[in-house]
Formats: C-alpha cells, structure tokens, sequence
C-alpha cells in the first residue's frame, strides 16, 4: 500500500483500514467525552485482557506524550532516569521529560542499544547523597532505536537488578508489536511478565493514526494518571475516537499481522543487500529497521528516489524502516536499485 | 444526528461527516511525517488565507496543548498572564499552564466570563518589581466560558489598553467558529483584525475529531512553535490526519454551517425555555450555551434522561450546550421535558 | 538601635548582636561542609527541643527557600495550594511556587489577611476531577501579611477542617516569633500543637542576618528534604554560619526578645497615632505592622523623611513595620512628624 | 589557621578575617533591603570596576542558585547546555538546572575536566531539527571539577567556535579566584576578555560566608536578572551582608591572596607526594587541587586522621583539596602521614 520508495519512517505509513473502518464505527452520534463511552471501555478491556487485571491503561495522543505521562508517574522531582544515550526520550523530545516532568535523564552510552544490568548497577552511584539526582528509573526502549530486540531473559535481568536497588522499569513501547512479534511472545509475556513497571505502548506505527497508551501494573501508581494526563495535555476529549484505533488493532490480531509484516519486510531487506558489496548492515535486524553503512555517494544517489535517513552524519550510517504497509515489490524495487547504485 | 438528549458537551458530538471524509481521503500511500505532507501544506495554506499571509500556523492535538504552546511562545519565565477566574486555562486544565509554561495565572472574576478593560488595567501592578510577576498576557476564551461572546469593540478595547502596556493577548478559541458566526464576521475581523497577537483555534468542538491550531500573527514568533509544539509532546507524527480534519472544516465552510448550527440550536432552546415559570436565564446567549437556573429537583429528574451539566453547585446554575448535530427535534424534546418537569 | 525614620520593612533592621557574635564564635578553623558540622547539630538540637522529637528541620537561606522547598514536600504535580490572595507566595515571591514547585496556587480574598475555614471548604472543589488540579495545601502565613495573628482556635479549627479532608496545612511564619510573642504562648504550641503540618520558620526578620528554616512535624516528609533543599539551590556550603544565627537566637529567648520589642513598638505606634484626625487604622494590629488609611499628601510629605510603604495604591493604605531594633524614640519622633502634618 | 588534616572541600574552610571585618562594619542600624544599600552599590562598583562598565552583576547566596540563575537568563525552554560530564552543574546540583531553568545538560566526557573547541563543534547536531533540543549554551567550569585550568588560548577557542554558531558562553567560576592566580591575569582577562557571555562569581570557596554572583557582559541581559534571581529563591533580603562579603575579598586583593596561597598549598601538597611510590597524581595541578591515586588501604587509614574524598570509586582516585587557611605546615603533616602509610 506504500509507495515505491518510503523507508525514511513507520510513521510515514497511512492508517491500516480496519483501524479506520474501526474509527467510522465509532462516529454514531453522542457520546460521553472524555472516555466515558462505549469505545474506550471497550479498549480497556483489550488491554486489560492483554495485560491482566491488574494493569490500568490511559490512552493518550502520542509518544512523547506517552513517555513523559510514564515517567511522571514514577518519578520524584529529584529522581532521574537511566537510559540510552540513544533514547528517544533522550535524544527526539525536545526536552520533554526534563521540561515537563522535571528529571534529569541520565544516558549511557550502548553501541547497539540496548542497556545491559552492568550498565545500570554502574549507574547507581551516590545514592542517599543530597547533592546528586537519585536514580529511581530505568528505561528501556522495545524495540531499540537500533531495531535491535531485548530478549525476554535480557529484559528479565535488567528488571531484577533495577528492582533489587528499588528502581523501577520503564519501557518505550513505540515499536512494542513488533518487539513482541520477533520475540514470538505475546505482549504480556515481554513486558510485565518480565518486571516492566510501566509500558509506553505504541500504536501509530504499528498502523494506527494517532494514539498511544500508558500501562501500569502496579494498581497503587493508577490514580496518578488522570491527572497527568491531563496535566500533560494528553486528554483526548472526543475519546472514542482514540479508543478505536486500538480497537481496530485488537481485531483479529491486526497489530501482530502488521508488526510481522514490517518485521518480514525489513529482514527481507537486510537478507538481500547484505550480499551486496559495498553494503554491511551495523546492528542486528530484529524488527522492522534496518541500519547499514553505503557509500555516501550511493546514499545521496538513491536518495532521490527512496525516503531514507542518515542515522549517523559521522559515518555514513542509514537507517532503512520498514512498515506494516511496505510490500515485497518496495523491497525489491529498492534492493535492485541499491544493487545497481553499488555496481556502478 | 445526536442522540436525544445531550446537552452536555460539545465534545460529545461526532465527527462531522465532511471531515470523516476527509480524512479517509488523507490515507492513501506513505507520505512524509511531521507535516511534510501535502495535506498540511493545504490545511496551513487555508489558514494563511483565511488569517492572512503573515499569520503562521501549528497543528496540535488539542485544547489545553493550544493553549498551553501559545502561552509559551509569549512569556518569558517570570512574566504571567491575566485571564478570568472563569478560564479553562484556569480551572479546567488540571494545572498545565503552571506546570508546563511554569508561568503564574492572575485570575480575575467575571460574572459573565468576560473580562474589561478596566480589570486589565486595574491588574497592571508591582510593574518593574523583581518580588512582583509581570503581567506579560492577557488571555480571552471567546466564546466564553459562560457562553457570552466578546463583541469586535470590546476586543480592541482590551487589546488597545494591553498594547499600550506591552501586553500581549491571547485568544483561547475553543469555540472561536460560533463566535465568528455570532457575530457575523469573519474569522479574520473578530481575531487579529481587532488586535489578537495569537490564537488558539478550535476545532475538534466544531466537528472535528481532535484537532486544534496555534495561529500567531507575529512573524517574529513563529520560529519558536515548533520546538514548543514538540517541547509540549503535541506534534503529531502522522500530521496529515489532523491536517485532513481543517481541510474538512474548511471545505464548503463546513466550519460557519457547523458553528451556525449549534449557535441555532442554543437560541431556541433559550426562547422557549425562558417562557417557563422556574427557569431563570442567567447568561447573555450569545453562542451555542444556555446557561439557566432550574429548581433542583427538576434538575436531577431530567438528568435522568438528558445530559447536562450543573455548573455552579452552589447556586444549581446548569449550562445546556449544543452542537453541531444538535437537531430541533432534540431541542424541542428537551424543551417539553423542561416544561413537564416545572409544571408537576 | 535602628536609624530613626525606618518603617518600610523588618528587613532593613540590622543583625542583632548576640547573632553577630553567634556567627563569629563559629568562625574557627575547619569544619565539615553542608551541615555535617557541630553548630548546625546545635540549631538543630534547639529545634528539636522546641517543636519536639519528631519534628526534623531542614537550614535554607531566605523566605522564598523555604515556602518552595515546603510546599514541594507537600505536593504531587497537580496538586494545589490554598492561600490568601494577600499571601507572600503569591503575591511576593515572583512566581517561585509555580515556577519551581510547579503547582497552582488557588488565592482566597481575604480583607484581613487571614483565612477562614469555611473559605477552605468552600474551596474544595472539582475534587476527583481529573480537568481540575487538586486542593491538597492549605498555606497560612502566621503573623500575616497585614500584621494579624491567627488564635489557636483560628488554627485548630483550619487544620482540623483541612485534615478532615485529607489537605496538610502549611505555615509560612516569617514572621513566627512576632506571632507567638504575640500569643503568648511558645513556639510550639502556635504550630504543630494547633495541627500545623509543616511550618516555614524565619529568622532573618527577627534579627538574623540572612536564614530561615523549614520544620516539618511528620516524620515520613523528612526524608525528601534534603535532596529538595539542594534541588531548590537552598543548601548552603558552609552551613556553620546559618546554624550559627539560630544559635544566637535561641540563646537566651533572644528570638522572644526580638519579637516583644518589635511589637511593642507596633502597639506604642498606633496607639499614638490612632487619636490623630486623619488617621485610620485599617487592620487589627496583632504583631509587629500597623495598617493606616493617611492623606495621600501627607504621606508623600512623610515619606521624605521616613521609609515606608503604601500598600495600597488604590486606597492609599500604608504599612508601617516595626522591627527588633526599633526603639520608643523612633516611634514617638514618627509619631509627632505625622502629627504635625496632620495638623497643617 | 584550618586545623590539621582538611583536605575534603574549600568550603570547609572559614570566613577569612578581613570578610567577617566587613559584614561586621556593614551591622550598622538600619539600611534598605534587597539591595538598595550603600555596601551593595559598594559591591556593584567593584564588580565594574574589575569586570568593565559594560558588565552587569547579581548578587546571589550560593553556587547553584548562580550557575541556574545564569542558564535561565540564557536558555530559551527549548535550548541545551553543553558540559563536561564532570560538570556541576552535572552531577552536584541534583537537577536543579533541569527542574529550575528546565532545561537538558548535554554532557561530554572530558578526562581532564576541559571541554575542547572539537568537542563542541561535534555536538552541534540536529540543528534546527524540531525533534532536538538546540545547543545555546556551552558552559566551563573554572578553575574545573579536576582541578585543571583553562588557559586564554583554550577559552578564547571554545568561545570563538561557540560564537561562531550563535552559542553563548557561560563560566562556572567557583573557583575563578583559583584560576586567575594560577594563570597569573587580572579576573577580566580570563573572562570576558577571552569572550566569556556570562560568569558564575565564586567567593564562598575563596574566603567568604556564602555569597556569590552572576555577571553578565552584554548589557541586554541584564534587565531579566532581577526576576530571575527572585524567582530562583536567591534574592538576599539583607543584601548588605552578601554584598560586604566582596567589599572583605576585594579589600587590598583579598580574594588574590587567598587564591595563591591555597593554589600555592596545592602545588606544596603535589610536589611532595609526586615522590612517593605507590602515589600517582592523575591531573594537571594547576590550581588548589590535587587528585592522586593511592593504595586503597593507605586512603582508608589516612582517612581516619584526615578528610579527604575518593573521588572515582572505581579506581580509588581521591581529591585533595586545599584551601586560603591551609598552611604549609597542614600540608607538611598530611604528606608525612601519606609516607609513613605508604612505606609500611
């Protein structure tokens, strides 16, 4: 359903249609604002089968929005953050979470993207000192920046060092369908099945328009979120509209059939250029991103035709996404012409 | 097209079909993220058009996110703004002006929702003292709060007295398209043409699905929106939906049918409600709200069957809202409801 | 011991010198940084003592220290503070409390400087609404801006109104010893005994050079404190030197000593000049301030040779502040100066 | 005059005499508060007379209240601040500039505590890119958190590159003192001379009580300094007590003295133990530092008759830090100790 040539971003993709025929539905006269209607019981309900009945879930617009609700949730004003210099929080909010939820983030470098628990024990210094931020949180992202996929045991050990120095888990769940689909897991399995706390769980690029949740599983930390929500100018006021979106998700299992499909896409994509030379993919392919050193000559070329970013300006390094609607032919319109740029 | 009986919110309203369209007729294809999509270019484009080509336009999510960006684009950090006691920046947004502009609201009472020129002045105290916050803005919802509608004369009063102070004025538009259409102008001469400096313009209560814009009038401050939109976790990553929304609007003048619509609707229910021994009208209907004392028996027996809201609880003032699908049939079964409950 | 004419503020006064010689006696070689060091061990022994064992202090440098670092221990994000419209932080502290603490301060008009319960409960309102930030501090200042002394009973009634529903009750006592003195009664028992659940004690005012201290009376709070003072840039390297002045303080009731004069002072001032045609004394005259209504020409005459503000621009409403180191001869001097331009 | 064995902090130290001279003879009756005294005109004067006419200068009490104050008056919301990971403002301000001027700290790694012009110009990514924060400030500590000192060469490159892409420049001087002595220029000349934006005023670790100052170079940032400085919590209301602290340091060069005898203590300290085997001095000791490591059985004994920091935990590195009280003889007993542990 792409056009030929979109790899730049999964929020580049449209609106699944049962995400949209699930939006339609829901425009049949009044309704309650504010989410107490029909749809938005509905989702919840989703979510809590999803998740079990302890978890309590808060729609809101986007991720960021998502990310910064969380953490609010979990932090004092003097607590900060672990987390990958990486980090969407850390490097593509703007700010967000030190201007809004007041924290610092502390960021540590990880070449593939994922933190591991010696990262984090080796961050726990100076606790109990007044002049220094206290570490209360760790946040992962599921999938990586990177594509890259912590495995259920990675994300068990990390969860079980962060709770055995009283910290909790935060996962940026933007790409959580797809981490879920390449693990062959199902959500609740990789997330608080495994000591998550907190999940930020994507949806708009996972096929929907423009909504996210923030998962709790912890019922004490549920009544915060009302009204950090609010707070955060994450209140959607015709709700239902958002409550849709993850209720055409749900259906049939459309999140998992999109998150494969992008993940399919991205792995036939690395399989194919990486036999090309001249070609060497960076980072593991778990999911739907695919990140690869090209000549910088080939890129700038390509670039013409193909939506793609540079990753790194230093070194030349691309990231090629995939997403629930790029379709083989995309795939191999762009393989033949990465092909044809590399021999020439 | 609203089920009878809702009188509660304009939020309650669906989605009008011409921006249901228009939407559906945004997803096809990959396109750009972030607003470098054709569908924001056309929806900014009728913005410029309608607003003027030195006005600038951002898309954000909603109400409090407009708001809240606007007000940040404005003040410096120990500056603050004067708004009625009223305002939804000041008693419906759970803190967020404090929170995310950390500016402070100087609240002034306004029976009608309206503020004067001479409370503006009246608050211009402690100017140049470092103990003291500086008035920085003033902030009008128009329509109010209350229902009431600024007139043209009365908007340049105030921002006449403002800029000659070095104010600044904002305009919290949630409801600007019934006040255009209450007052007979365009969008144009009832903002910036009688002095408004920037504009949060509302949609999503005129038909929209969630959907508000940040208009400025002020070349000089439109570089700074976009960090603020991001820094406010309000940029959609997929823009065009909420592009396709304005588009939607502003086709035909989808926006002026809607506003008059509810507007209507506002005005027969107060004709005939206000012949009914027990009903007192309390507020100038000027838009698409009645507000109305009623015995409070009568008020929690109707609520049975209808939605509204009682407003004051001190004095049992209830407000009656209507909306863009609030048909006469539904006013004037409201209305026969009213009458029976009075005449028991 | 102050110059004669100076009746602007309490802190124009100088240091008293048994502080002076408190600070000096601390000036002896090494001593560990940040409060691990034997004079601030004394100050807070002498807390201790005087509000109990369960109380835990906390040094800060100034007033606005203290109210911020107070109410961010009291506060979650979209929490708010009750207070009189009148209050310091609200009207004096140049947006601290919102900028800092980031929460909203909901100001009470109150004539005379004081709160009454029924203005709490009536203020207690949108509570569980997620749209409307939550009531959760009631923020008394003791003695109050226009120099009234709330009665135990006054006290006991707010707190235990504001405990019954769940809000503690903070003190802003920069003015604390002119308050008890004022009582009668000790330290103590105006505040925690009264149900005050954390109190901002000041000194600078009462002699002190520059420090002032936050107490609070539950122990669970007392662990926060710490990382909110150095957070709020209150923690002060050298600390010897503000334990230091409460030592001076403490020593012999000098705190007690201080407040008697500069009441008295206050008392011997509008006694004297409440015979005289022309004046008004606007306010009950409890502590250290005297709240007069004088000829706008008078004061302008008055105010050549004498410090001291109008309060009121509006009204023409002066302040006139006694302090620890005003003595009868500034008074009676004052006294006869507005006297004889009474009589002009 | 420190007794034997201090070695953690210079804030251990003291109030040097010829200071606590001067608060002594500004306790003289009454005086206007929050500035408008004739010390604090004293204190500005000598701050233009050192800094030029052009310069601007804000009292404040401490440390990080100056290094916030200083950031907010040059930080728009959505713009960063460059450091070295070592920085204070990093690690021992507890997120105060975060959660106070709301802002991200972009850290770099700087073995040596000294950011260079590459490293910056390396961090200059993502510019105007709505999804980042935006590079605005660059800030060095002076002398650093390692004890080294930037030369005029190396300022004037970091602050060429900074300006040259529109970035400002901020200097943490706590120990500015220190630093001018060690490179032997007058305080102009390595600050704004060398094209310093704005200057953190160090005096508390040079000899003072707790006073400390934000100068600002360009006269235009000079109007928000007040508000800001009030907002922070750092406005003094006994202004005169700040500003007789500089009158003390200025005072027949003071300030000159105390920094050459703790840099000249410093470099006693460093000579000595550079002998001994089994010590090995990590950093350049160019001002009154010195970091060393040592076995970490001799640091635990040493640490039991005198006070010193392990400053890396990892490798045991510790920090020695003189002060103007220290006294050759103080260094003479601690580098006897070191040797007696260290030959056992």
């Amino acid at each position: 359903m792409s056009l030929p040539g979109e790899f730049a971003s999964d929020n580049a993709a449209p609106v699944h249609p049962v995400v949209m025929d699930a939006i339609a539905a829901a425009n049949t006269g009044a309704s309650p604002a504010y989410g107490a209607d029909p749809w938005t019981h509905r989702a919840e309900q989703w979510f809590a089968d999803t998740f079990g009945a302890e978890s309590s879930t808060t729609l809101v617009w986007n991720g960021t929005g998502a990310n910064v609700v969380a953490l609010r949730a979990l932090l004092k004003p003097w607590e900060a953050v672990l987390c990958t210099a990486q980090a969407h929080i850390n490097v593509d909010e703007c700010g967000a979470p030190e201007r809004i939820a007041g924290c610092k983030l502390v960021d540590l470098p990880t070449p593939g993207g994922k933190l591991t628990p010696a990262q984090v024990e080796a961050a726990l210094v100076g606790i109990g000192d007044q002049h220094r931020v206290q570490p209360r949180v760790v946040s992962l992202t599921q999938a990586t920046e990177y594509g890259t996929v912590y495995t259920r045991d990675e994300l068990r050990d990390i969860s079980d060092i962060a709770h055995r120095h009283g910290l909790l888990v935060h996962m940026d769940g933007a790409r959580i369908a797809n981490a879920a689909a390449a693990l062959g897991t199902s959500l609740r399995e990789c997330t608080v099945d495994v000591g998550i706390d907190v999940l930020s769980f994507g949806a708009t690029k996972n096929g929907a328009m423009g909504a996210e949740a923030v998962v709790v599983f912890d019922p004490a930390l549920a009544a915060s979120l009302p009204f950090l929500r609010k707070q955060t100018a994450q209140l959607a006021s015709k709700m239902r509209y958002l409550a849709a979106q993850f209720i055409g998700l749900a259906h049939d299992d459309t999140w998992l059939v999109n998150a494969r499909q992008a993940n399919a896409m991205a792995h036939r994509l690395a399989e194919a250029i990486r036999e090309i030379d001249g070609v060497t993919i960076t980072q593991s392919v778990d999911a739907n991103a695919v990140f690869a050193l090209l000549p910088r000559a080939a890129t700038e070329a390509l670039q013409r035709d193909f939506h793609f970013y540079v990753w790194d300006e230093v070194t030349g390094e691309v990231r090629l996404m995939c997403n629930w609607a790029t379709e083989p032919a995309d795939v191999d319109q762009f393989v033949a012409a990465i092909r044809a740029e590399l021999s020439r």
